[in-house]
């Protein structure tokens, strides 16, 4: 059994989970106060902080336990639109991109792979979330593929009823505007066992796991 | 920066962890009722389990990220009492014990170690909690150390300030008699920050991490 998984989505009360504009300033747009409590130190583990191990940093570690490839959406790895330029960029991370294993970007504009010495490569695919799951999967063997954002591609991946667990956290913040994590979505809850945890911090973790068809 | 841990200790709301009396058959004595919602298939983490990845599952699968050595008591390595009986006894767990570091063993009756292939290690050794930590730390190197329990074991690591950061799991049950956790350690919570979680299946976590010196 391998699955389909969502891990830190950080989501306004109003359901944005993104700014609407994205650029090399602002990785986030005006959404970026979704991320004003995120320890990102803790995603391959507690240990990596030095810092309580809060409810927080626990359920945060989730996010790279058994993962074998990640899914992204362009606008993720960086702020470009349309064919890329030749602009050397090789995503906001550096040369030691987080994900340490393969990563699927999707786009319309495909272009040749790129490799890190950590593990992390990233394949640019034109595909349906069905295709790019089989991808990921493959890739993956036997662990499970990581959707990682941003909401315009978790959106597609619910729509098409791919997800099997997410994990979201609701952030106590009014955004107004930007990328909407449920448009189109009504009532996909009704596909899922959730469970809401609230946190010492004030922010509101959810669990959702895809009921038994 | 490394930690001294305890996770997924199960405790009663009358403050037991364990039996008052642990036998071949009855490995928690009349405490078994504590495990009734424990799943230890996830303690590597929650791929390992077929299963709604839950609150419960979530922080049960802290207990192995960045561990690198546990201590126990000796009864929990197994039901024994007294010098050691030539009995083959090497543990609980079968020849896969899931420690996967080495485990020393607190007892007044050291012995040779016991070694396993998936990389577990039991050495018996006579010593202070601050003793066997010097010793657990050394083989841990920049990983961090886990008490493994039972409570006559974490109790004195808590009586000698040893433990920097410990997950609780309060089990809505009572128990009436046994083994507590808490014996002679009245006020011990004044040297932690406690976050306290209700969880949806009724159990309640709790995060206590030790305040700065
Ligand atoms: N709140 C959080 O926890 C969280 C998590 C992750 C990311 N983010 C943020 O989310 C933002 C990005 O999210 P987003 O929703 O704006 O965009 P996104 O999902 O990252 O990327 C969307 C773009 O990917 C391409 N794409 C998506 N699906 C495709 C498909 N099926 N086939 C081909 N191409 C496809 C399209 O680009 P083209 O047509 O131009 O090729 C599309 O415009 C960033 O600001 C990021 O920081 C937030
Ligand atoms: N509730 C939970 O989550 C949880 C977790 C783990 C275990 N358990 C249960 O807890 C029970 C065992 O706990 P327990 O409190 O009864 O016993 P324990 O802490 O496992 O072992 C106590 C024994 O270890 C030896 N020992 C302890 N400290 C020592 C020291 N500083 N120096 C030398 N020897 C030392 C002594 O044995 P000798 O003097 O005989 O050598 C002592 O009788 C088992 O039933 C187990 O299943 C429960």
């Amino acid at each position: 059994m391998t699955r389909t998984r969502v891990h830190n989505m950080m989501v306004s009360l109003d359901g944005y989970a993104a700014g609407t504009t994205v650029t090399l300033e602002e990785p986030i747009g005006a959404a970026r106060a979704l991320f004003g409590q995120f320890d990102g130190r803790v995603i391959h583990g507690v240990q990596h902080a030095d810092a309580p191990i809060t409810l927080d940093r626990a359920l945060t570690s989730l996010w790279g336990q058994g993962v074998g490839a990640e899914i992204m959406g362009r606008r993720k790895f960086g702020p470009q639109t349309g064919p890329w330029p030749e602009d050397g960029w090789r995503g906001w991370w550096g040369e030691e991109p987080p994900f340490r294993t393969p990563v699927y970007v999707l786009t319309h504009h495909p272009r040749p792979p790129m490799e890190f010495a950590n593990g992390t490569s990233f394949r640019f695919v034109d595909a349906s979330p069905a295709e790019a799951l089989a991808l990921a999967q493959e890739a993956a063997g036997r662990l499970d593929v990581r959707i990682g954002g941003g909401p315009t591609t978790v959106r597609q991946f619910l729509a098409a009823d791919l997800i099997d667990m997410m994990h979201l956290i609701i952030v106590p913040i009014v955004l107004g505007e930007g990328t909407s994590l449920w448009e189109g979505l009504g009532n996909v809850q009704d596909r899922f066992e959730v469970e809401t945890i609230a946190s010492p911090s004030g922010l509101t973790h959810q669990l959702w796991n895809r009921l038994p068809a």
